[in-house]
């Protein structure tokens, strides 16, 4: 047993579930025989704890780093704002340029607030929208983090349906007052939202990922944007995990429908802990009307190091290099599967790709694709979040590495034991999102 | 006009309120004079963007630069997890460790979770002690941040009652249906405790500050802590503030009373983002039947300066260090009080504490110190928050600063006007917590 795995029971009688964030648990990648652990990350590089080094191929900070692992142009930033202290009474300079920065780039946009992290920053954006409009109830489609105001949805209308609606989210803690607060709305129904929105009057907003595993068919987010304007409900598009990846901001830029809200997190520090909501002008004010304030939100490395980031992204075009090395992945995964005669499911943009068998064996199956991955020194499933670190070079190794996989597999599809090759327990399913 | 001043007036055309936090705005502290950012600090001098050098005798951090700025051992082990990363798929090593370092020192405890704020950190605790009780409500006394379980409590049991509780805290954005979820309490009232745990029976937990202006009568935390263990109540201190200012740990652990869950914040990374929930295992085993997950928690530069902090705190016994000054500068105070025959009521333990001059001029009193204690080069106004850089040349330089300032308040008791020699507005008030 290595010593990351090793540390990683440890931490299992301390911190419930190992880890803060459910996909870097070892259980939903490798149970068992998961490095779990980082000494060391450059790149697309990454060393466990025993000195092993892995190509990461697969969730890359679990989408955080886009331009790659210890990008210096990020890390001298944030080397010169250790240098000179991170925090003082006084306010950091930088978390004004980060806001006239993401204002240049976000026309629509007025008001910009920080948070350390994207749940918050839904929970701010939802605040906010709710002090706006005087009214409590969301409309929501996707994933908007760990909070209260989100989980709600989860209570269900009674509690025959409680926990139905997203399937692996509990709802324990969540107070039973906030039931009805979150209506849950299924992607690209153009009638269900429009009665939502119709039949509502206590509707604050609709708050949504602008693509699912598929992106929008056509006029679908043209119609919730004019729903909104007639019925004065805030449009929130949640950018947390896709902005950057196909525009310089949000993917909304590339349907051309602009909400009144937006938040960005994941890749916008480059893997340095940061988030920020942005609001038209008329409605961030209404941030004053209510109590936002948190200690952290004023520490400078975060802006910091979302300047820095920013400008490399600009400067590289990084999500047009990381959009067009994931259309590759997708062509190339199709035929991998289509030269062993396996059947998968690709779903996600192509920054944020992946696949599923279309078998029983699904989860068994990716299980092993990890499990020997692993084994050739790839840290990857059945997905590729893309970054400026994966060259043609990498990425070629990666499919190299993947063919004799898929071969095998064809071979369990034919009546070989997967489960007897694998080393240790199937992974996980983790959690579903409303599709 | 100073460019801090000139880079504060952009700020609020784009950030509303101007800062994330309320106790950095300038209006809190010397509107319109206020140097407002700083471009470095280290051990407690601050330089602003004019390249003013400043002794913060003030805040420090607003509490959380208990070590003083950019303390080296802190930065040092920060500079090397900026080479190595901050971040990839795999979990950082330093998390667990911390988390085992913490658990040594609160003996009553199993499990940690970590968050990037004391907000959140509140939110989490929240949710676990209602995922472990399954009951929804809670009994406050004490600050314990801006989300929508704690500032429900201004919602009042009507709207007539709305906001009188905590003055300062408006509660636009909080929806409606948590009206009733948070009790509060007022702090040494044997009696109304009581009457909240015996009379509520889907009370999950009673969420408290150890100490507010004053201390704990005889007896009082273990009145609560008998009631709690009577009814199954889960007994919360909220240490965000308080923790590692008189003991290596918790301030409960003075008056040897602990909780079932208590949260660290502000001085564990001195001044680097990371926040920690602790509770006792079965309790924070709950989380595991909850949603309680976000990416940025999983950032390894928090726990990697907390485990740097705690080491300086416990090499240098910072606790003990700045209680001992904050003691003098209370006696100090009172001292050049008398001198002048001002009347001044003191606040806060000995390393948070304060004045209010009784006076109804008290806000311009405070605005006056401060704006001729900047003057001087002094970042302070009418408290000061000790850390292991003020020496005791830096205290005595302070208070003799102070002396002529005293004096001349005592002119302006006298009947001189001090609002002739104010440059600009009186501060605002800022919110009130519960007393």
């Amino acid at each position: 047993m290595g010593k990351g795995q090793e540390l990683y029971k440890k931490a299992k009688t301390m911190i419930p579930g190992g880890t803060s964030l459910l996909s870097k648990r070892p259980e939903q990648l490798l149970p068992e025989n998961w490095p779990a652990y980082f000494s060391k990350a450059k790149g697309c590089k990454v060393w466990d704890l025993d000195g092993r080094e892995y190509i990461d191929c697969g969730l890359m900070g679990v989408g955080t780093n886009t331009l790659g692992y210890a990008r210096d142009e990020v890390d001298e930033a944030v080397m010169n704002v250790v240098r000179n202290s991170n925090f003082s009474t006084l306010n950091c300079p930088e978390e004004v340029y980060l806001a006239e920065r993401l204002l240049k780039f976000n026309t629509w946009a007025g008001g910009v607030r920080y948070t350390r992290g994207g749940g918050e920053a839904n929970s701010m954006c939802v605040r906010i929208a709710r002090a706006y409009t005087g009214k409590d109830k969301i409309a929501i489609c996707g994933y908007h983090g760990w909070h209260d105001w989100y989980v709600s949805v989860n209570l269900g209308e009674s509690d025959a349906l409680a926990g139905h609606l997203l399937p692996g989210i509990p709802t324990a803690g969540v107070p039973k007052g906030l039931r009805g607060t979150s209506i849950p709305f299924h992607y690209n129904d153009f009638e269900e939202i429009e009665t939502i929105i119709r039949n509502t009057p206590d509707l604050a907003a609709v708050k949504m990922e602008v693509c699912r595993n598929f992106g929008p068919a056509e006029g679908y987010l043209e119609h919730i944007r004019n729903l909104c304007n007639e019925y004065g409900v805030i449009l929130i598009f949640d950018e947390c995990t896709s902005g950057f990846r196909e525009t310089f901001g949000g993917l909304h830029k590339k349907y051309g429908v602009y909400p009144d809200m937006t938040i960005y997190s994941k890749t916008m520090g480059n893997g340095y802990v940061i988030a920020a909501v942005l609001g038209k002008k008329e409605i961030m004010d209404a941030a004053q009307g209510s109590w936002i304030s948190s200690t952290f939100w004023t520490d400078r490395i975060g802006p910091t190091a979302a300047l820095a980031a920013l400008d490399v992204m600009e400067k590289t075009k990084s999500w047009e290099y990381i959009t067009e090395k994931g259309k590759q992945n997708k062509i190339r995964w199709q035929a991998l599967a289509d030269k062993y005669g396996l059947k998968i499911n690709q779903w996600g943009i192509p920054a944020l790709a992946g696949y599923t068998f279309d078998s029983p064996n699904a989860l068994a199956y990716k299980t092993y694709v990890t499990q020997e991955m692993l084994k050739k020194g790839y840290i990857a499933g059945t997905l590729m979040y893309t970054s400026l670190a994966h060259t043609d070079e990498i990425l070629d190794g990666y499919f190299e590495a993947l063919d004799p996989i898929f071969a095998r597999i064809c071979d369990f599809e034919d009546g070989a034991d997967v489960m007897k090759e694998l080393d240790g327990p199937v992974c996980q399913a983790g959690f579903k999102r409303l599709n």
